[in-house]
């Protein structure tokens, strides 16, 4: 979520002019890199969404596909085990799969993210497995931290078994239950939730893979920029039991909050993740409609920790991406147009059509009612190769206390500094 | 100059973790919208330099080609105009001719930013001419406005012959010195200039057009990609005797600050807008060189900017970009990396090779010994069509007295009034 997607979301939903109620009222904004390391140690300028993550989460930059350790493979310990280890309460919450890069970054520490079971083990991570003494799977990972709070989809995965240690031939779901932890799989169940500690940890499971996304519409194609311009919609796949990202911050605050109350033993404060990760998943797959409403979604969550932390006075909130992407706003170009630059290049129009937008393009009426152009240009079919990341700096974006401290130009690591340093807890 | 553009530039020239000395030294940062508006007063997500300048420069929105003026053709006062009649020194210098879009939104009130001179009003503005009763050519506008220092490339233009006025039959070169001004066209004549005021103001011509950029190097091109890596060089075309933007920074500083120091009527302070120009024509051409080139270029502009800010302790220095544009740091794609996706996609690796990164693209070496690829996806020739803006937020940084009101989300229309504020003057 480069500046570019805020601002295609912002265009779109509240127009030029508007402002998104959460993510635009951060107070203190300034920019940070996000640039991965090769094994090499050289410089990767374009990061995955596990290098960034490890990259703030742990504060020491890694190759891509790498979660939780450095570029020669050792542990880092992550914010948010530091922070439970010290006293805090925790939470970790995703659009996406629990296993993706950015929430597994908190848990894990693994060479390669797709090692989400120990099915995948066998293939990618042979080396890590329980019976080599390894820590095992991403899903294994998560299990043992425990996390006062986790929520997301990736269900799928709970239904493999373990191949070696205390829980060897269970699968992970009877493993977590096994663990105490509360498994919910519905927003009327999460909404009965009235507790989540280490007695009884809450994990959301609200869909087998990723969660659908909140918008449909047509995709960019090639010379889609022609095509008359499109509105979103509801996604139809979406039902009323899947929470919003709102609804799963709101209840992640309320029980990491509770947590600092308690009478006996009560949590220093607490540590909460919140991922909107499908903006990135729909910019991949050139879909300006899901990704907007992903970013409406995203921002929705942030209203609800502004207003936790405006009523609380003690919470820094953050809001910032892992990496820039694909879509740009481009100029919205009409046959006339076409025309005269065809006679100005002294081309036929069909090349000069050709020529301009080589990407996928999408025409949106936003808010304004006016239409707006949008461009993904990093691949020309979606189906052969994803649109790609992009190595720009991006905004991060703060409200409370040391919120000043993300102004100026960062890097991503310096966000676990900051964020360390925030909570008092030691390195 | 996007965020993009930025770190683009960076990684080429001081690596990842490196900084720029200038354009990375602001303490206080923020991103602003800067779309345009059409003529029915609709939103124009894409602006052009035009419209963007004349946003910032008189806070007010207007149409893309337009200068100085509303939508409905109203002229603005811009905050030079302003500034001068309230007492304070002023200066507009830049890269490109000093008629293009940003430099004549200081000075400039007319319907097409194309009508540099007589010669041009009878096609695009010919309801403007002086013969009846306008205001006739921007070149015109700006010997009328005389700001103390202007400096730039478009010389040529002073060839032409005014068609009415005092002047009429005259070259505007021959208007320009009957008016007083003190004409330099080489680094040296600019060294020995050691006043500029209203009975001699400075106009520095540089070059018949655009200046020529520092630097050079391939161009990115169809499957860039897949090319070995480049360096960039020093443009064999640029003399010794054309200034730097730093040198004419540096001296237009040190012109206008003499100004508030005179002891007969010193100036109240002065206002100078400095264009980095050239970094947006690269991009449009697709040449990452001369685009790279031309961003350290600015920030060596800015560091002189800096430099007397601290001193003085007095100067509010802004810099920001007047829209984003076409350049993206890609992922690094190698031949192995297209035969598995080929395998994967059971397509064609020559397919794949098409399909992936369908505009412009170069690998570069940057500073880091590491390879970097930019991708111009707006465009797939630029011979053609240019590389077009983008619609994003984009960065604005500020350092000295009030620097703090950039931070956060604001719109380039805002800049005109914390600049008019930071000076108090009326508006």
């Amino acid at each position: 979520m480069g500046d570019s997607e805020i601002t295609v979301a912002r265009n779109y939903e509240k127009g030029a002019g508007g402002s998104f109620a959460g993510l635009d009222a951060f107070p203190m904004t300034g920019q940070y890199t996000t640039f991965a390391l090769n094994k090499d140690g050289k410089p990767n300028y374009v990061t995955d969404s596990a290098a960034s993550a490890t990259g703030w989460s742990t504060g020491t930059k890694t190759y891509n596909g790498a979660l939780g350790i450095d570029i020669r493979g050792t542990a880092q310990k992550t914010i948010l085990e530091l922070a439970k280890d010290q006293g805090f309460a925790t939470g970790d919450i995703t659009t996406s799969e629990i296993q993706d890069a950015t929430p597994a970054a908190l848990f894990s520490h693994i060479s390669e993210r797709d090692c989400y079971g120990p099915e995948e083990m066998t293939k990618d991570c042979a080396g890590e497995t329980l019976e080599k003494g390894g820590k095992g799977s991403v899903t294994e990972h998560l299990l043992a931290t425990r996390p006062d709070v986790t929520m997301g989809g990736g269900a799928e995965t709970f239904a493999q078994t373990a191949t070696a240690g205390e829980y060897q031939g269970k699968t992970l779901e009877v493993q977590a239950k096994e663990r105490g932890y509360q498994i919910v799989r519905t927003a009327s169940e999460l909404a009965n939730v009235s507790k989540a500690d280490q007695d009884a940890p809450l994990l959301g499971l609200f869909a087998d893979g990723n969660m659908p996304v909140r918008w449909a519409g047509p995709v960019a194609v090639r010379q889609g920029y022609l095509q008359p311009a499109a509105k979103c919609t509801d996604n139809p796949k979406r039902g009323a039991e899947v929470p919003t990202l709102a609804d799963m911050t709101t209840k992640a605050i309320e029980l990491l909050a509770a947590r600092t109350e308690g009478a006996q033993n009560p949590a220093k404060g607490f540590f909460l993740q919140v991922e909107g990760a499908s903006i990135d998943k729909c910019d991949h797959a050139a879909d300006a409609c899901g990704q907007i409403g992903e970013t409406v979604d995203f921002d929705e969550a942030v209203q609800k920790a502004l207003e936790f932390a405006k009523k609380d006075g003690n919470t820094l909130v953050i809001a910032t991406a892992d990496h820039g992407h694909s879509s740009q706003i481009v100029e919205n170009v009409s046959e006339d147009d076409l025309r005269s630059a065809a006679e100005e290049a002294k081309l036929p129009i069909e090349r000069v059509r050709d020529l301009m937008y080589p990407g996928l393009t999408l025409k949106l009426t936003t808010a304004d009612s006016a239409e707006m152009t949008v461009s993904y240009g990093t691949s020309s079919d979606v189906a052969a190769e994803d649109e790609t990341h992009t190595g720009t700096q991006v905004r991060i974006a703060a409200f409370g206390p040391r919120a000043a401290n993300v102004v100026g130009l960062t890097d991503q690591t310096d966000l676990f500094f900051k964020m360390t340093d925030a909570l008092g807890i030691k390195r």
